[in-house]
């Protein structure tokens, strides 16, 4: 077999099973080794960072890393802003960029650049195989480096020729550390940090998010009057009715502040300790109380499952916590609203959906309701770059085909990545999809506020601004294949969400609010 | 003012007219500066790589660099493909990329990444000032940059605390060298290796292509038998009647070895010495012919209209050279296909239009037919990096208000920065978009074929077909603000070409070829 049939056994062998795809000419021999076993599913993408963002999801919903076929430099460019969103959330992703043969680089084709100087911001590693049969072994390393906790973004840059050499070898795969679980030292530093405290507030994130992790701390927390935090961002938290309901870190820095007054002892468990989301002119940027003692239980990387059971045990944790009933919302009348729309969301949503948000500002009122609806698990926005939610949906959907998937995006966000629409339709994927239409990128005009523009100007306006002309979601839904509906007032948005929660397959709806 | 405001001054007094802008919370205060004065013209892009590629567009058509706004790590990198692209056109570009303070830098917020790494590859220039005084000296630096010849992509990178930081003085431009004038001995080595050879190319591109440089170039071929070649991605060359046509360099190598087969001497004018595109296994990287003498007549940064000129004198030229005849192409009936939609798009041209043309395989039939269409300039994909031509568009319309552009798109590439048809809308810009729809990336059939694929299976094939389910153009340009038409026989293309010619503002039409 050639090199690049070589590197895709050797994926295969890894655990890797599906590929989110954008080839070009120097990738076709990868492309060709797709054609042949029954290895690894190819999925098409017609933008890269609808393929970095699919494997994202389906990382977040597997655990397993999806292998991306990017081409060259300025193919891996445009995945780049979703693969800082893979690496926030740390998701394994391994990604495949053909490059010209080394003996070419040389010549400066008008293709060639940097690929490695490129990669290296978002990834935890970078290789390029010396020969043909390094290629495979290159492969088992990058598909290692991805899963390695608490997993990461690995590049493998495949010279073409590398890939169309004959008589290569598989590799077998590299081991993976598992996640440690922490020793009885670790957990007793804990415990004498909350013993001494006055006010305690835990902080959760990454693997802590789980519904046992969830259940245990919120057991820990009760034992000893707790707050239970979970960080604004996370990449899968489980959610719903008969999960115990955490708080939600707040976005502003001030609000963080406000919301940790008076803590004494800061546990985190897959967290780092908040910071600001960005910098403003009279706010800090490091937002734990002063004086704070800030006790890691447990480190991203580390097992948090484990270590919350142990510290609960330790605390003499009573056996059972809270957990939210199932409510289902009435209904409310008259013009779309967020609000209007995240109950009908809260009420419809079926039983083990995945919720892939990217909300923005329509989505203050998704976190309060989606407590009590069913059991679900919520992906969000991990590293700021919007353009996610999308291409999240679409990986989470070839995760868990048997699962129904729940996009909410903002207008502005879902116009970076709005190709992911039209894989969505190839694969017959069940992810219905809700475009918050305020034609505007709300967020931003909040911030010129906050900037100090209490009467912007029409530039300033013009550029936080999508009215002029209106988006019509529909037209680009139907343009890329995508059945699709605009609701203006809060029963039809209700019976629209209803009528796709009951079918399978892609569809949008256009919330005009 | 604070440091954005004398950032947004200096740029100014640099002979920065636009910015072409996508920005977020990082940018609030550049985004204020630009409300003010009777500065800036700013743009909105719904998407980076619109907003890069229509800063290399109005480079191309004004010698000016545009700025762009862009959002800090993540939104360079949505920014980097087309800025490969402008990269290699030579074409001037600033970029302000906002970031968080130098403070905050540390606390590794979810947006923070490397940028200055992220910017090395596509840029000339990267700097990010060392405080707010420190910023508009380093804008005025980015400018000169960009600006010095040939021209690149200056990056610089805007902490918001320089932004909003008050009492800052704007700087004055920076000086930026002049393309220098060949000596002497420079003509004369050239005259020296024309002299002694049997069999001679020219090979032009960049400052060669103007409609003088080409006339020079043309006179200088004639007098010693020259072939007169131009290179096939040209980032803009004079085109059509009154003009002269030069051979154009085809493709793939073996065309290029067969195209140069026998020569002994290549005169290069803002060209590089021919190389392969892709590496393949039987061919050569390099394209020059064994033994050839290769001589720089005029480096791509040199001012290669005055060396042709000095050439052709030297040469004892003939005063005059052989220009093009305007020829209205006969339409064709029957089903639409490239040549028969080309033949229109040839006969109704208008004077002085502007050809931004991302045809790929549908364009064959483009260079030869509008060698004889109406005087008009053309702008080609230059970094092999596709996703370019509507962007380019977008900038060549805002540079050049008075003058029709046409983009000539191929479908698979279209997709990669459709929002730019947004911009058209808002901006009213005069831009007749033709999408050749082959629903596949037809250029990866052949290149399946050439890596030996001559019977690829269900997944390769799938991984080149965008026909399942088909892009519908007119609903997708209709879902952001433009009119569209869809065609599929050559009457029918012809009269809504022609119609479009005849009116201003955006409008799409869909070729089904």
């Amino acid at each position: 077999m050639n090199g690049a049939q070589a590197l895709m056994e050797t994926l295969k062998r890894s655990g890797v099973s599906v590929c989110f795809a954008n080839p070009g000419t120097s990738e076709m021999h990868m492309v060709r080794a797709l054609d042949e076993g029954d290895g690894i599913r190819a999925v098409l993408a017609l933008f890269e960072g609808v393929a970095t963002g699919a494997a994202d999801g389906f990382a977040r919903m597997t655990g397993r890393p999806a292998a991306t076929i990017l081409h060259l430099g300025p193919g891996l460019a445009n995945g780049l802003a979703n693969l800082h969103n893979a690496r926030r959330a740390s998701s394994p992703v391994v990604n495949l960029v053909g490059d010209h043969p080394d003996y070419h680089q040389g010549f400066d084709a008008p293709l060639t650049s940097d690929i490695a100087t490129l990669a290296k911001p978002m990834s935890c590693w970078v290789g390029r195989p010396s020969s043909a049969a390094d290629l495979p072994r290159k492969g088992a390393e990058a598909a290692a480096a991805a899963l390695a906790p608490p997993g990461g973004v690995a590049t493998l840059v495949v010279p073409a020729d590398c890939a169309w050499t004959e008589n290569v070898t598989p590799s077998d795969p590299v081991r993976v550390p598992k996640r440690a679980v922490p020793d009885g030292a670790q957990i007793d530093k804990a415990l004498g940090a909350i013993r001494k405290a006055k006010k305690i507030a835990f902080l959760l994130s990454g693997h802590a998010l789980s519904e046992r992790a969830l259940y245990d701390a919120a057991r820990a927390a009760k034992a000893v009057d707790a707050a239970l935090y979970v960080e604004l961002f996370s990449a899968r938290v489980a959610r719903g009715a008969g999960r115990v309901t955490p708080l939600r870190m707040p976005y502003f820095p001030e609000q963080i502040v406000q919301a940790l007054n008076g803590v004494d002892c800061l546990v985190l468990a897959g967290a780092r300790a908040p910071v600001a989301f960005f910098a403003y002119p009279n706010t800090p940027s490091e937002l734990t109380p002063k004086g704070a003692e800030v006790v890691t239980l447990a480190a991203p990387q580390d097992d948090c499952e484990a270590a919350l059971a142990m510290l609960a045990e330790a605390l003499g944790a009573p056996p059972t916590a809270d957990v939210a009933e199932r409510k289902t919302p009435v209904l409310m009348d008259g013009a779309l609203t967020p609000e209007s729309a995240a109950t009908a969301i809260a009420r419809f949503l079926p039983e083990n959906a995945i919720v892939s948000d990217e909300s923005a500002t329509s989505g203050l009122n998704l976190w309060p309701l989606l407590a009590n609806a069913a059991p679900h698990d919520l992906l969000s926005l991990t590293g700021g770059s919007i353009g996610q939610g999308l291409p999240l949906a679409v990986g989470a959907a070839v995760a868990c085909p048997e699962r129904k998937v729940v996009c909410l995006h903002g207008d502005g966000g879902a116009m970076y990545t709005l190709q992911a629409l039209w894989t969505m339709a190839r694969e017959k994927l069940d992810v219905t999809t809700v475009i918050w239409s305020n034609r505007s990128y709300r967020i931003l005009g909040v911030e010129l506020m906050r900037a100090g523009a209490t009467n912007p100007g029409p530039t300033a306006m013009g550029l936080v601004g999508l009215d002029n002309p209106p988006l019509d979601w529909t037209q680009l839904a139907k343009g890329m294949g995508v059945n699709a509906a605009s609701c203006n007032n809060a029963r039809s948005f209700a019976a629209a969400f209803e009528s796709a929660m009951s079918k399978r397959g892609p569809m949008l709806i256009e919330a005009i609010v």
